[in-house]
């Protein structure tokens, strides 16, 4: 097998990649969408749950949403490598398709690091103003009244940030996947060879 | 001149898009930065600033930072388009240096754009809460009182996205222009050469 050494690491560490996403996104959807408390003030039971903040309801979805991909992902890298060890001596597949499934995988990639660091952010901004409050604004802090609450919201962002950190690891990598196809090294001496990549 | 036709698209893009994040970055900082609005409530003046919302504070740093450094990346540019002119005969310098100038300013380009991005999701979040509140939490909308401020946030907001938007496609170029270094067009064949890459 004249398999290149870059190349495997690469492969390595993608795997190992969009798995640590789909454990890490997840397990902050699981924390976040799980939590709830209810306390009773003066006989009015009140609860608090994470529908009660917009920005918690579009984390638990997106880390949902990008857990599910990275699943179907692993189910298509498993594929790609079980076709790669029957068949090697086809000599791996059309490029032109190779590109578009580059293409594909490179957009979603993308797409769900970029998701995923706004839906944390926006979620750790409300969870500032949860646990701080906003005095110029008249917004109290409200972790002082849910504090197992907060606490369970607490360990689902630090989830969501390790995925968010990890998707955009594994997005650069997607983009030396992609990119790497339309390889320059001499591209000075005999770059009319790329004439043939529709851009 | 043999420039690849490819090279040069991507060059007109990428200038283009700094160009484009320099001043989109720039005017959502001016817009934030200098919005306020003094309202009188039963003799008590009261003044919104974005210093009173941390996510506003950010925004403003984050974009600032974001066109500053686009302004030096537009100097680098022309630099290089400025030695590439002059001194055309040489081969374009050492692939080691290059390989280093595109590590960095992709490095750089993904930071801003990952920054960019997060900073306008907290800063979007903050103002929906500003303009909506949030009934469950008893915080009350202020958008009703500083109607003028909230406005000016909303259209700095407004160009804070298309900034971020542009941002995300520029960290794309730079991928390209750093991951095709290690371009692997026949890599089955002659990968071997990619093993005088450092990883």
């Amino acid at each position: 097998m004249a398999v290149v050494g870059l190349e495997r690491k690469v492969k390595v560490a993608e795997v190992a990649l969009r798995c640590l996403v789909c454990g890490l996104a997840a397990l902050a959807a699981a924390l976040v969408g799980t939590g709830s408390q209810t306390r009773t003030f003066f006989s009015l039971e009140k609860k608090a749950r994470f529908t009660d903040m917009k920005a918690l309801v579009f984390l638990v979805a997106a880390h949902a949403a990008a857990a599910g991909n990275s699943l179907l992902q692993l189910a298509r890298c498993a594929a790609a490598a079980a076709m790669a060890a029957r068949g090697s001596g086809n000599g791996g597949g059309s490029s032109g398709r190779e590109a578009a499934v580059a293409w594909s995988v490179f957009s979603c990639d993308q797409a769900v690091a970029y998701v995923l660091m706004a839906v944390t952010a926006a979620a750790l901004q409300s969870s500032v103003l949860g646990k701080r409050g906003q005095p110029q604004l008249q917004w109290m802090p409200i972790c002082g009244l849910y504090g197992a609450f907060c606490r369970r919201v607490g360990e689902g962002l630090a989830s969501a940030v390790a995925a968010g950190l990890a998707s955009v690891l594994l997005a650069a990598v997607s983009a030396f996947n992609l990119f790497r196809l339309y390889g320059g090294r001499g591209k000075r001496s005999s770059g009319a060879g790329n004439g043939a990549t529709t851009w």
